[in-house]
């Protein structure tokens, strides 16, 4: 918890909720401290919520233009900002950031279209800079256990895998109704070409990615707007075709009235199969061929190491989404300390989900919209 | 449990699993008593079958057809004869048994082809005689409890049914092995065209039909055989369109290691949603707009008649598969009873799956597979 | 499924509940077919039920006297008797029928007293004839499975016991409603010394003694009557001393508002641990010593033989309460024909709860009131 | 999240469990800025873990007493001490703290015996000083609501409570391997009275006591100790009297295999019940007479304030362990800027578990000992 590492924030501000969870799963570990703010896209309220938040006078900046600049030349520069604007700003911003030489972590889905990634990619990996794409849903310690298992070979050839991300909370047309977090999500303009399809399911693919190792190769896709007046999906359902000839199930749906954050995956290979769901995060059951299921849990015996550097507490302690979140954090911390170092970046390091998965979520999001405009298969 | 009514079976001699399903929920409630079969497709062995079973000797009969016609002439004819053979001879033997002015009992999948089965129903029906198929799954009550709150607008219009069907036991090449329950159902021959998708995947679309009353127009299908070797799909992932808008996802796989029999459905309506799985059946859970779930179960408050009939114990003593079945056979008797007397069906009867049902389980087969090999959307 | 074997009920006319439950259980496997019956205490309706049931005329009785006389001297007398009257009349119907030569199953608990179910006992016991007490929850598969594994020592030497049966129907003062299966059992004239204690306590000490292999040494109760009005316990909690060491908490409980039939057995020994609920009986979970907890099913793999001849069909569709009622009729069945046969009982049969179980219930019963009384410790 | 308190920590050096989750969960939400610690009992090993954690020279310190004599005469002394030494030593150090003047923050069983405990509550109170003890267990948002809900009548007048605390770890003699965590619990000398009974069951007896509001008046207990060698219990059942005539049944057992960390409580009234279990902390269960069983969530609707307040995240996203123990840390900053600024304290505060708690804590395990030793019910 010694703090030897700042970050700026950029985005988050007063009434902002990402911002906060960002901030709270760094504080959790003491991965960073956060030094500098550009905190909303207006100076005004920018500055006021600096200032609740006890930002030094000197860093508390009106624009993320005047962060990067002024942080650029500072010796204390911070090590990292911290990207949790709205998703049509992801793009600009963080590409001056990385082209002014920081780190950067970016709130999914990383940009618009995937061509902007890519070019995030190509300047980060050109700089040799991190850019972190925050699929915080890698950061749960038996969603790196599944994902150890399958690479250790232990469900064999992987077949079949089910992953579906089920909300209901726009289920109503919300966003008439002056709830923020509805309202940007279901414009267009500033949430991109998906509705449930880029909000949730971009973190469904990246999920079944992270935990199969699964190259996606095409989509056959379905979206839906089922609440009177939406422009965009707010219920998708994806059949994916996977190099190697494993196939997979994607729902993403977000009018399913009784579902908090239905997350969950179930992953089928000739030699034994594994299911999680978000809402039970703690446990993992697998069941080998011929065997009857077992109950791993966080904390418990028979983890894979991945598992056990991600987590904190002990067995039957939960933790939550905060923690899984912060084991991200605690990554990028790890591996900017490591770059610095010159060394290797530790695993918490390896399991980091980058601009490159960011890349596969805006491009799994532009195959499945065209590929339901035009009702076919559509290749990645 | 008076046994005023009798019947016959055809098929379900020694070895056969449904066939003593059948008895058993037969004679859970009393609902008929055996009194004649035809038990196997070789006149030795169904004789051996009938005394096994206590047949009397001049109701043995050593073939279908003799059954039929020495039972058509009896003045204690049997009141139903109910088919359980494979799912290849169940054509000709209904035709027969219908033509013969028999009730009918029929396994599912009803026929090999859709026209098949609409001929049936027209004998059936120009005749005034029941033509069961028996998708047992209906007989649970809590599916019906679903039923009557959907029928009775407590969800409001439906926007999106989620119906899965997930078994482990095919994921090796069982049927090399020698047993008999995994051969016939991978064999083009003795199967249909369709492999899980017609073993269980109607069973799915069935369910969903019946809880939500929609009516199928189009799929969408991607039907995969993962097991080397196999003919017939050994998992199936479909995407339905119904008349009015709604849509949904039924996914039907043999090869789910750790799933023992995963039926489940999940509906979303503008007013709420519900949940059910087949493995834990006497509970369902409800959820409306802005309300928390609410868990309904079997012999607890609140339920419908239509729950409330087909329940024999309270609340918390586990009714199961075999009592969902019997309650099946209870809609039969009852009909029966009820069209000798001149009077309309209960409730019992009019829940009764018929051949109808089964022409649309069919037809759904055809569609999923021809919508598989084109790769594009067919409508039924 | 041949009717060889004959029964007659005493007891269970129309709108009795246990006796239905019974005669369901027997016909699901078709264990034995109903012959006679003296269905009521009054002549009347015992006739009138009879012809409900559709009994032959010469076998309708007006009195369990009348039955036993008559059945005694026919020579297709019935093989065994199945006593489902009042706890109150137990004692002397089932002495009549064993001095008869009746062989016979009685509902739990089985006597008043402790004293005349070891004198029942004794009976039995010289005339060589069975006089089963149906402890039905002894028959699910699962907890077959359990009292195996810990016969074998897989759980090592027995520690703890939790075993709890906790109901809520009785909450609020039912029986003054005219709920007739309320008002027999708060009345101490028809339940005995026992409340809940006797009414599912018993169930309870009966269950951790059948999965445990344990013998129950001393008590020490506490007995609450909550509800306004109430003579005998509506609720109890009793801890356990058994010999060797092992100790035991049992709660059986009619006032928990929410709960169905919550019985649940949990075991801790030195080498590892169960649990098993009744309202999800298909499902037992083993976990040894630093080890993750592994679910066993019914017709899943790796059962012991007792749990295999237990259960009916496959994995994941669900057997329930019934289905374990008649596993014990199995094994009554199972045990005559061997009699008959002068041959051993099979598993079935060995696993069969006599009237000596049926003792420890009612001296469980007496120790805990006793113990209760005085507020201290009570020897059995 | 704007860290204008400051505190000290005494204990919670490197390798301790307990003082890191302290820390992290002051720092999940900022509470508080850790700028002061004795962190060990060894001026060296105090010194380094300063060192480790980041602390100013000038603040850390080699003992409580030169930290309590130094901070006292500070101008920017901290606002609160967190003692998280070993249970022995609790008692001294708390009262040199608040007899310096610091609030005080201490880890549960407050003391070794009650005595101390009332000593410690009197000083503060005499001097306005906070002294929570944190029984993190009542800072879960839906115990919260539990609470909230009883105190509202909604389960009419308390009848029974049942909460349970069952661990496995300390199955087998871990003490003798080295395990620390487990070597000081089964000593007499550090851990006190009680074994299993002190460590987690006065969380339970906490528990059942925070959410139902009652008074224990008597208990009978019984003790023991499994595990070869142990001196205290590691397996403990209480029959507990409250005031008013609600009963209790709790047990604590650390010898429970296949038990992570398993809390669970069930509180029955004459017109409703709760359940809830600390490994799925998000649900709490209510059923209300004649009704079905309704599951509340955080972040859900229907939530009474005391529960709103409690939570950071959306309903789904999972909060845990670390989440509801900051909750109570929450509850100290806001006390002590309250009494600052010398308003009353919010909800958050009022929901404080003090040195009162500790004391019942205390008398609890001291009137169990004596229960199991006398054999008989003993008064608190």
């Amino acid at each position: 918890m010694n703090n030897q590492l700042t970050y700026a924030m950029i985005g988050g501000g007063s009434g902002a909720f990402i911002g906060e969870v960002h901030r709270r799963a760094i504080a959790l570990d003491g991965s960073a401290s956060l030094v500098a703010g550009a905190l909303s896209s207006t100076p005004e309220r920018s500055m006021e919520s600096a200032k609740q938040l006890g930002l030094p006078k000197d860093r508390s900046y009106r624009s993320y233009e005047e962060l990067l600049s002024k942080e650029s030349v500072r010796t204390d520069r911070v090590d990292f900002v911290v990207i949790v604007t709205p998703n049509d700003s992801h793009y600009p911003i963080a590409k001056a950031a990385l082209e002014a030489g920081f780190h950067v972590v970016l709130d999914k889905p990383s940009t618009h279209t995937s061509g902007q990634s890519r070019e995030l990619a190509a300047i980060a990996e050109a700089n040799d800079l991190l850019c972190c794409v925050t699929y915080n849903y890698t950061g749960y310690p038996m969603i790196r256990q599944a994902r150890a298992m399958i690479a250790d070979g232990q469900l064999g050839d992987i077949r079949k895998v089910f992953v579906e991300y089920h909300q209901g909370w726009l289920a109503s047309d919300l966003e008439n109704s002056g709830q923020k977090q509805a309202a940007w999500r279901v414009d267009p303009e500033r949430a991109g070409l998906g509705g449930a399809l880029g909000d949730i399911g971009t973190h469904a693919e990246n999920l079944a990615a992270f935990v199969t190792g699964l190259e996606l190769e095409s989509v056959c896709a379905q979206l839906n707007s089922f609440v009177p007046g939406r422009q965009l999906d707010d219920d998708a359902s994806v059949l994916m075709n996977y190099a190697g000839g494993a196939k997979g199930v994607l729902t993403a749906s977000q009018i399913c009235i009784g579902r908090g954050n239905g997350l969950s995956i179930r992953v089928y290979g000739e030699k034994g199969g594994l299911e999680w769901a978000q809402e039970n995060p703690d446990e993992l059951t697998v069941t080998l061929l011929d065997g009857n299921p077992t109950i791993y849990s966080r904390g418990g015996p028979g983890l894979h190491d991945y598992a056990v550097i991600s987590s904190r507490i002990p067995q039957g302690h939960p933790e939550g989404y905060l923690e899984a979140f912060a084991n991200l954090y605690r990554g990028v911390a790890d591996s900017i300390t490591k770059k610095r170092a010159g060394e290797r970046p530790t695993r918490l390091g390896e399991l980091l989900p980058t601009i490159r998965d960011g890349e596969c979520g805006v491009r799994f999001v532009e195959a499945c919209v065209e590929s339901a405009h035009k009702g076919c298969v559509v290749a990645l």
